[in-house]
């Protein structure tokens, strides 16, 4: 259901293209929490904890586009587990490494190979498909991640695009500035999605097996739409709207344009952890970046960001001609008005969980 | 080593492209031979042969391109196991089958990701990079098959391209036409190719596991020159010399290209084997199809089949521009010279060979 799109692990904390100073400690504090949560959440009595015979270490990274961030995460997490070998005495002992790199089907995979790291220590796979369904054997995986992915839905819940519905969310793409049901619509897509993702996960994570989660969120206790990853989703459509007045584009398709994403609170994905029953919560951290639309640089950066993220979702719908002059002319020019609203000078950070849950 | 191009998996005997009689019967006698060797020769009361408890059945399809041949090999292989396990009266104790589509690293994998059946019952991953090193974990693969591949060399013997050399192999791009030092260097590579093939996979395969081969081959005691194959991959250098006589390319360039591919007699592969000495040959049988050059449609199909397979590589040597001419102008002339030599007359069969052996 997902495949109009291949996830962007562009923007995920371990990014470097993005090297200022917040980024930069946003990226070593991520690296930081993946290097110390596997240290002392893995279990190696137990392990490489399936094929103990074979003695294979199986990693699989959702969402992982096409490099070089899943390269550099792989990385890190293949470095924690041999020091965790090493520091359990076992350095002699290693398992073999396999890697397993998945994005939805339309990913570019081709690129993804030709930039694989030539003095990687692990074999390679790649997986192709939605991670709302099963992707891997049974009791197969060994440590699981994934980063900046989650909050793509599975689907735009098919309410929000049936005009007679009361959950219609006519001249918007995202929840943001609608009503309740429209918000209620996305929320439920997004707890249905993750009791799915996680009922998935728990067949495929081997016992003791650990599964990193990195994702935009926002305050418990917040309303849906405030956060303002959202509300950056949604200048698309001030300009969007703009494009349909001067008659460049069907205004009914802005209608039914909606962006399949959704940002938690932490309390809406910890709960189906709860609720599945087959994991247990042993890291819960919030990290925070400062909001970066300050400067016309920074407001560039986002609106490529958002190009790279969101051009194949647009095209599909609206075509590729609009592209440019979307996101090149109106769409910064939208967010910079945004950037001077009292919201945006009320918004001290953006959030950023990192879960790690162990599989019983 | 072998990354310069991806193998072609559009020729072997499961082709169904070319749906001549003969073809047609060598496509049934091999899918034949391919589910009645495994199911008298898989051993399932230890099988899946590893992960017991996981209960995976992982297969390696090595040489996939970019199908649709890969995607019937496998089905075919997956439902001659599951009728195996079926007949052992397993039949509500069925693994479940992950599959690894392997080929170089530039193969198209995008394109064989969109092709998968949508209704298949099986778990798929691709795995990039060459057979001539190690591909998957140790004792992973409980089923390996490799259809027209292995003729193709992990790369061109260094001392045929060297001009001091007495193996250099000046104006020829194939061993079919050349001195013994040639014909000897590229046995020799074969031989080393064959080694670490088997030694890999010797790694790679859980006890019990099968490996299926089908490839090119040639009659024991025959010479390596002795293979039609052969020598219509050296009707390329006759049209290739006459360019570099009308100036077209340059005679250097001529002398320096050689097609990485070698023809082995039968045991030249079974010595390997016997000498690897992990594996018992379980299935041997050759299969035959005339040679198909007797009309200009023949030939043309030929053509378009070297083309597919050597466009890569001649573009990579000559440049692109010369592609056109030689396929459609000037190799259809030499492939039609060659068939009316008293050798093509003398050819009453192509031999294809079909191998299984077993990891002990």
């Amino acid at each position: 259901m997902e495949d109009f799109m291949a996830t962007n692990g562009g923007d995920g904390p371990y990014s470097y293209k993005k090297n200022s100073k917040y980024q930069k400690e946003a990226l070593d504090r991520a690296k930081f929490l993946l290097q110390t949560s596997i240290q002392e959440k893995l279990d190696i009595a137990e392990g490489p904890n399936t094929d103990t015979k074979q003695r294979v270490f199986r990693i699989a990274d959702l969402g992982c586009s096409v490099g070089p961030n899943t390269f550099i995460c792989v990385q890190t997490i293949i470095e924690s587990v041999v020091l965790k070998y090493k520091f359990s005495g076992l350095e002699f002992n290693l398992p073999e490494f396999q890697v397993f790199f998945n994005d939805v089907t339309i990913n570019d995979f081709n690129t993804l190979f030709k930039g694989l790291p030539l003095d990687r220590n692990y074999m390679v796979a790649a997986v192709p498909g939605s991670f709302h369904g099963q992707l891997f054997p049974k009791g197969s995986i060994n440590l699981m991640h994934t980063s900046t992915s989650l909050q793509w839905l599975g689907k735009v819940p098919k309410e929000v695009t049936e005009k007679d519905s009361t959950a219609w969310n006519k001249g918007r793409i995202s929840y943001s500035d609608s009503s309740y049901e429209v918000v209620k619509a996305f929320a439920n897509q997004f707890q249905r999605d993750m009791v799915t993702f996680f009922r998935m996960r728990s067949l495929e994570l081997a016992k003791g097996g650990l599964m990193v989660i990195v994702m935009p969120c926002r305050e418990d206790g917040s309303l849906p739409s405030d956060s303002i990853t959202i509300r950056v989703v949604e200048c698309l459509a001030y300009a969007l709207a703009d494009m349909a007045k001067e008659g460049l584009i069907e205004e009914a398709l802005v209608d039914s344009f909606n962006v399949p994403a959704y940002i938690p609170a932490v309390s809406e994905l910890t709960e189906v952890v709860m609720e599945n029953g087959n994991f247990t919560i042993e890291v819960l951290e919030k990290t925070f970046t400062p909001p970066l639309l300050n400067t016309s640089e920074q407001i560039q950066v986002c609106c490529q960001h958002m190009r790279a993220v969101m051009e194949g979702l647009v095209s599909k719908h609206f075509g590729s001609l609009i592209i440019d002059e979307l996101f090149f002319g109106r769409y910064p020019k939208k967010l910079e008005e945004f950037s001077k609203t009292p919201y945006y000078a009320s918004v001290k950070k953006v959030e950023t969980l990192f879960l790690l849950v162990k599989r019983k």
